[in-house]
């Protein structure tokens, strides 16, 4: 167990944790997902707006992240510091990183995720229009930082450390 | 080239399409994901509420599935006519699987897709606190029927229809 | 039994209902409840903004209904065709009542329930910075036509009847 | 006049109030109200998802309160620490009850409130389907914590206090 | 008097009006409003992401146009067909162009003043860090069609039917 | 240059900004804008609500301060602790002004053009169905105080002075 469960109670009841009596400290986490397809990003029509489908993406991933608590039932509101959404692609399929800050009294690992996920749901909605089985895979949380339990990275594969460039 | 370019104008720029001009007709789109951990969701504390986790990202999924054009920037508004979300678990992981339908001029994927990514998000919440390390993977449409480009199903490897009961 | 188990499957799960075989046709909701206070609305200071506590609180109602569906999970998005709520007191309290109109495949009777609900909940807000004992009791449905199950209209004692007026 | 005038302004209108210059410090608050129907919800066909409509109604009621300030014309965002809604029922009715805490300048009155009437229209949404006279009731605040006024609790007649269990 | 008084009711009450009874028919608005800066939005430092304050404008103005009926208290709920934003920039300022179209019982004029004032509002998010004077002005309707009142279009003085082109 | 380039990063890329590092203080904002019709609100019907579309005007502002965050990609989400917006009219139209405070890391300049925008949006709902050439004007930034770039008013010219009583 490397986490507390933070979202049961004493008898082991999915709930809502009382933050109150934490002391509001900066929080970071960063979360990662690939979408895969058989369509270059890159490769969709240029034109006068044709980074558009990665800009959409980064928007949509900001925007959702701060409307996480509106849709994961049992997060916390928050007031998000930063929320960054990079989005980078090679031959093996498009990665979509997020970064979100916070000052407050939990972390903020669901916004990263949020983030990620909703990025690459914009991206499917580009793709799906060239490739039906377009897909987003490996949506995971990458690092956190500040809190009780501290600092954590997750340990990655070789394969996917080479991947990140780490 | 599977489907059309839905979202591209003719000059190759993202944007809204304007649907006025379809018929309205009864679409329904399927969609599913898979939830990894070392924890079963089904081993979490029994309690009261022992099945919350699951029963949390049903719901997480569905309304989350109403608000897909507010997340998506360029995805119509829909009034939908149903959603269902279903999560089943085995040794091989967590299975979410989503259906949505709707009667109107433009289909119901990224409603689909919504869905299963917020149950499989609102499971994380519940699983992150076990186990860091999980994640979400395969995130991709299924089936869809009804509109102009008809019925389609993704072609699956064995070992998945295995998986899925097809 | 007077209305039909329409939130619940045949294996008695409570889901969403797919309404897609329905036809669109005009259905009505109408609601009320009752706010009780030692302090009369009315007697407010008048100022400049004097029928503020009720206009907000008729606002407050219109505007929640049209978000019926996002708020209680297994509503169906309607567009509302229109949504009335009036306020009116006297020595026994102050009277809630909305009225919801669609032409859509599903009731408006939730919509209708929450109208008054949050109308009755913005007036709290008013009321109890006066009397934090000030409460809304009653919330029911008072009529619905349209849909298979036509029309319907709640029983009400005498003096109940008398005090709508009918 | 058991608290401040604290929506009102010097003229006696009504409007948003400055909490700037008020200290954050903990606050909570506790809500109740009852819902009526001829059907015990704990003999809704149990099912795979028996305890569906009460934890459909909790979640609702915790997702609502959360929304507050969007729903309420004069409430301010806060950002909720803890909001816990419990159902419970006997033979008299199923009650539902709401907790909500914040640091924050303001109270969470409304909040709690909030909570409660979104848990009881999400039970109503259920019991309709049986009994379409289905109400609720007596929604009001029963304790408060924190800020300048202080703890406050309502003086419960004694058949309400049995009720409670107080 | 152009068009009706379609938000008053007999006696001259604002009120949401019920709609029901219209047929419906395609109907279409087209807005504009002009930035005014010291600064020229496309001098903004290029980088990869030069065109960004421009896309991330249309991208908020497509959103908020989709929540409308969340922001106007009396406007209807309606499911929009299309929503463009367009942003073009010249020695005289920046013009922003909205066109939303539908298929509903009601027109979408506030639909297309309300896209074009959240673009304009994007930006100004963007020129305020370098020219705190920006501002916008001269939000209109540019023309409608469909419903009963048919279409319509403003009568423009010369410079400004200059200005765009017609 | 009067203001920091809060929003670009260091290679002109349009970014949300961390402001973890930021203390929280006190900030304010105000904002105006202008209301041009050949009507006069004043002169509405006056019947039971005669005020009304000022007033609602005056919610949908505040209302629409709350989720400015939601709206504009790039702004903060920020607990807002006061948000006023009055109207005021002449004959020279209707001068609509906002004041929107906080203790935040960051300022509300763009919470207090949002509750503007709003509520000139909202009366141009109600006016338009008089003067279709209804339009509003000359929305800016009027003063904001905080932060570390501190006090800031706009310079206006003698006749916009007057006009506000300055």
């Amino acid at each position: 167990m490397e986490t507390p469960f933070t979202h049961l109670d004493d008898e082991g009841r999915l709930r809502m944790v009382d933050v109150s009596d934490k002391e509001p400290t900066r929080r970071s986490a960063q979360a990662s997902c690939v979408v895969r397809s058989r369509v270059d990003v890159n490769s969709l029509p240029a034109g006068p707006g044709g980074l558009d489908p990665v800009f959409a993406a980064r928007l949509a991933g900001i925007q959702a992240a701060k409307r996480t608590s509106q849709l994961i039932p049992l997060c916390h509101p928050i007031n998000l510091n930063d929320v960054q959404v990079e989005v980078t692609s090679d031959s093996d399929g498009v990665l979509v990183r997020s970064s979100v800050v916070t000052v407050h009294r939990t972390g903020v690992e669901m916004e990263a995720l949020t983030a990620c996920a909703f990025a690459a749901l914009s991206l499917l909605n580009a793709l799906t229009a060239h490739d039906a089985q377009a897909r987003f895979e490996d949506l995971v949380i990458e690092r956190k930082s500040g809190g009780k339990s501290g600092d954590w990275g997750r340990q990655v594969a070789p394969e996917a450390a080479a991947r990140e460039g780490t």
